[in-house]
């Protein structure tokens, strides 16, 4: 745990908020999960717990009964955000709605607390579109799901955050387990949303053409490329592609080809 | 293994052909190894028998003595090709090397025995443009590499490649162990490398524009997508993405955004 955090606040209670509350809670944090209702909380609570027994089942955290204890939810925002050291936000997403909010945790928590966003539509520069007091504290920290299996964690900084908010959330995001990556320019999509699409296009494309089925084309994805993309990313399996001569060979040889 | 068939004829010895090797041998095959020279086709051994050492500390078979004891080596086709029930060809990606080989490579071998191209650059169509006799047995099956790890085989028959064909390279791949895919259609790059050269432009895109360097786009695959595409392709992916609705849901909502 991060010295002087003690307590993370997840606003917002669904398939995310649940998720980053099963990570802060099963490192340490005490964890207040805030929703519209009772009823959507009793259900979030429910699964938390079930996702910090899969954690603990897969060897990857201890004490189920300690951090399902470490979990309280209230309707509040108010009283979610009172004493809470860090704020995790993963609501509808709809500018809209997130507006109005980021302009009310702004006003209900101290200048130091940073806000962090799950949003994967928007960036930072417009949810604090709205923030007169302190848009600095304010960052996107994009999870994937399974939240609280898969460990990418995108930091993307609006225009007007701190270096201090990016260090802190990166600090934090570390220190649950997460493998945080900083985006340096805001860009929709951010980094894996984005390769994922022109996978997907490509995908469809070949469906389309004829190539193959839906289904072939997901058994070629699992079986081949998936496997390498699981331990290293596309620069680094083209560097290896190049034999001896690395990148620069396959940029010689075949990259001309490729970009067609 | 197959009924019928015990000896494999692995043309061309490098890293492709090792990994051919491995993977017959280890299975119960006799594997001929061929190539220019003496020297090279002493290496190829050598590193065949790593790759088999490899696949038994792995768990993935048993007894690596006697898996390297069923490889020989020669560097005459003919011979190579004189008692081999299936050949599978991974040599020098030139058509000017590959259409007189399987010229001949048709002649050498009876009506019934299947060769299989390790090409990721050609069609089967282009490739078998010499064969005089018996064109109707000849298949690209292309394999990742490492080709004794990954286990996926694209199977792309060319235009006078016979169900038949298909269905034998279907069975022997599976045979030892591979997954794999077949093509409905002949295009380049089959279906993996057109998948990988698009993600890997976006790659190059996203450091191109200044949103991430080239080991923060390796890391955000690594530690995210790449997880999930191991194990399952982007359309289930997505599927399941779209919660309750599936795919169908995605497409009314973000598709159209993605597909910007």
């Amino acid at each position: 745990m991060i010295e002087g955090i003690k307590r993370v606040a997840c606003v917002g209670s669904g398939l995310v908020g649940q998720g980053w509350a099963a990570l802060f809670a099963v490192n340490g944090y005490e964890v207040v999960l805030q929703d519209l209702t009772e009823e959507i909380l009793a259900e979030a609570v429910e699964r938390t717990a079930h996702h910090i027994n899969t954690l603990v089942n897969a060897g990857l955290a201890k004490g189920p009964d300690e951090a399902v204890a470490r979990l309280r939810t209230t309707t509040s925002l108010e009283e979610a955000l009172s004493d809470a050291n860090f704020v995790i936000e993963s609501v509808f997403e709809s500018l809209e709605v997130i507006c109005p909010l980021y302009e009310d945790m702004d006003r209900l928590t101290p200048a130091d607390v940073v806000l962090a966003s799950s949003t994967s539509g928007f960036m930072m520069s417009d949810i604090a579109r709205d923030m007169k007091l302190h848009p600095e504290r304010a960052i996107v920290a994009h999870p994937w799901n399974p939240v609280h299996l898969v460990p990418l964690v995108e930091l993307s900084p609006g225009g007007k955050t701190t270096q201090g908010t990016v260090d802190f959330t990166y600090r934090i995001m570390e220190d649950i387990g997460r493998v945080p990556v900083v985006l340096k320019k805001e860009v929709l999509g951010f980094i894996a949303n984005r390769l994922s699409a022109v996978l997907w296009r490509e995908a469809l494309d070949l469906v389309d053409q004829g190539v193959a089925s839906v289904e072939e084309v997901d058994k070629a994805i699992r079986a081949g490329p998936g496997i390498r993309w699981a331990i290293m990313g596309p620069h680094l399996t083209y560097h290896l592609g190049g034999g001896k001569g690395g990148i620069e060979y396959i940029m010689r040889h075949i990259g001309v080809k490729k970009a067609k």
